[in-house]
Order: structure tokens, then sequence, then C-alpha cells
């Protein structure tokens, strides 16, 4: 094996203040509305770098949304395939869908995996957040873990079309691996899945009452 | 335990048909170009759903990118620590950078790893792809790893700060369990990396000559 050279002056970990970003921020200056459409809110505003000078930046502004990782009694999870048009092919996913006005993550996460898989949740516990675009939204993804499933009827929106299906993680390991799984925010609700499994990221539970 | 009650025309992954999705598939009508400014670039669609109705769909168009997951032989791992203006905090990363023009995968990496930390590695391979915004984007990120690192000057755009730092993927864990690291793309990293090392998800090396 080749030995590889660490800089000298590479910082490590344990010295980082994860507290302090001075050094690193930008302030707002200047916004405006860039373009508001049937969907797509965004924003053009100037910024004073840490060093003073200005720049353009650019962003969707996202209600936020919810994804669930829904886990049958037999350990397989409830998942999704839907045509994503953006990217131009149908995707496997976690169910999740965006935040109505108002609503938290746990109603929001509720009535999303009723409307779209059918199936009513008795426990809930809320893992974290993702950020999946920081580069130009400022979408935040709450990830919540549902267990003791319920089946029920399901309520698509209009043109909403999905395929519901239950498959192991296993299944979803394999698919990742392959090529076939490329979803980010699905991806990361497998890390979470693995880790909470190993014992090592703890979830906390709560009991919820069927509306 | 209360027991579940899963669907009973719940269908099980094995009996998906990946390759077919006529039955979820959109179809481009009209197309135009609803927003460019500096950075974003927004399309603005008329789909025909499934079911033979229309939908307007918008998105943003993006030139892809690469995210490096770049292990020194101790191996920690080469991170970041930037301002995210979109989101307003700092968030710790793997390197990660936009394709320029006619730029593939590994010349991205390569350029995007010695740019914004210093480093040029001598061992690459590509794990795969995630999708981050499969919502209203159309970016890929290609996921490349790199090994035989070897320091060197860093050469950050105009505007661009910031940290550099090496950590165990001990410490990375711990962060996202805590919910200090929550960069999605970072996230699907991280889950390459344990699956990698646990030997599930193979990786193939190639030798890279230095410029």
């Amino acid at each position: 094996m080749t030995a590889s050279t660490p800089r000298a002056d590479l910082v490590d970990a344990a010295a980082l203040d994860l507290t302090r970003d001075e050094h690193l921020r930008e302030q707002c200056i200047q916004s405006e509305q860039a373009y508001r459409g049937h969907f797509l809110d965004v924003r053009r505003d100037v910024v004073r770098l840490p060093d003073g000078e200005q720049a353009p930046r650019e962003y969707v502004r996202h209600p936020g949304a919810v994804m669930i990782v829904p886990i049958l009694d037999d350990g397989r999870l409830i998942m999704e395939r839907q045509f994503r048009y953006p990217v131009g092919q149908s995707f496997i996913e976690f169910p999740a869908g965006k935040f109505d006005a108002h609503e938290g993550g746990l109603v929001c996460g509720m009535r999303e995996l009723r409307e779209e898989t059918g199936y009513t949740a008795k426990r809930w516990a809320r893992a974290g957040v993702m950020h999946p675009v920081i580069g130009y939204a400022n979408e935040v993804i709450e990830i919540w873990f549902a267990t003791g499933l319920v089946a029920g009827e399901r309520k698509l929106d209009d043109g909403e079309f999905l395929d519901v299906f239950a498959a192991s993680s296993d299944e979803l390991d394999a698919w990742a691996r392959d090529g076939l799984l490329t979803d980010a925010k699905t991806l990361v609700g497998m890390l979470w899945l693995a880790q909470w499994r190993a014992g090592r990221w703890p979830l906390t539970w709560q009991d919820v009452a069927q509306p």
C-alpha cells in the first residue's frame, strides 16, 4: 500500500468548535422574490460574505416535508414506487410528503402515510431531520418511524399515481448496491434503520391514538 | 405487542417488475424556461398523466455533481464545514462540487477534491449515484471514494469559505445520531462507507496518475 500524506495543518475533529461559525457565515443584505410558479417559490438574495464582499444567492423556499419509515411486524418496510418527472424515471421511496400549513411533523406523517399507503400506525418515533438540498433550497425533511401498522383505504391526491409494496431491508440494500434505489432521502432512511436496528441510534416511541 | 394488520392486497417486492412503469409515467407535452438567474435554471412543463389528464411540472435543471469520500490511511475521512445560506446554518459535509461543462465524474471529483481540500488521491472508485431532489430538480450526484491521499495547496473559488478537517466514522455517526450532521448527501456517503467496510457493497478501484 502506498502511504498517503496528510496535511501538516490538518485539523482533527476533536479540535472543532461546532458552536462557532462566524468565519463562515453570510449575512442577508437584500432579498426579493425571483419567481413564483404553481409550485416553486424562488428567492434571489444578496449576501455579505465573511470577507466583506457581496455575492448573489438564489434558492427555492420549501415548506418542509416528512418521510416515514413504516415497519410491519415481520420487519418488512412499506415502500412506494413513483414516477418523478424532473429526473424522468420511477423511484423506490419511503412514503413522504410536504407539510400543510401549520401542521406538525407527527400530524403530517400520519396524514401522508394514510393518504398514500392506506396505513395508520399505533407507534411513532421521530428519528431526526435531514437537509436534502443545502446548495439551493431550504427544505428540511423530518424522519419518522412508524410501527403497529393497520391497513385501510388510501386516498391519493388527484393526479397522484404510485405503487405500494412491502420489501425487506435486505431487498432495499441489494437495490441500493445495484443502483436501482438512488433516492437520497430513502437511502438516509435506510441508514437510520440500520443504525437503529444495530442499537446505535436510539428512538423514543410514542403511542398514538387513531383518529 | 399489538399485532398489526397488513393489507390483504399488499404486493411483495418479489412480485415487482422494476423494468415496467408505464402505469406511472408522465409524458412531456410542452416545456418552457420559467426563470433563469445567476445560478438557477427553472423549467415549467406540462405533462400528460397516466390517466390522460394534464398537469404542470416545475423543476430546477442542474448540471449534476460529484461527492468524494476521501479516506486517509488511518481510516479517518477528510471533511468540510461550510455555511449554506438557503438553510442559514453551517454543515458538516463530504467534499462535493458541480460538474463543469463536458467533464466526467472522475475528473470532476479530482478537481473538486484538490480545489476545496488541497488533496490529490492515488486510487479512486465510483460507488454509484444518488438523486437528492427528485420532486423538483434533475440533480444527480456521483459518489466517488478516494484513497492514497497526498496533501497539497487548496485553491478555493472567490467567495468560497470552508473549514477542512479529519474525522473518524465514529465521530460522523455520533454527530448524525445527535442531529449535528444532517446533510443528506453526506449521510448517504456514510451509508456507502459503512456497507463497503462491512464487505456488503463492493467497490472497484482504479489507480490514477497525478497531473
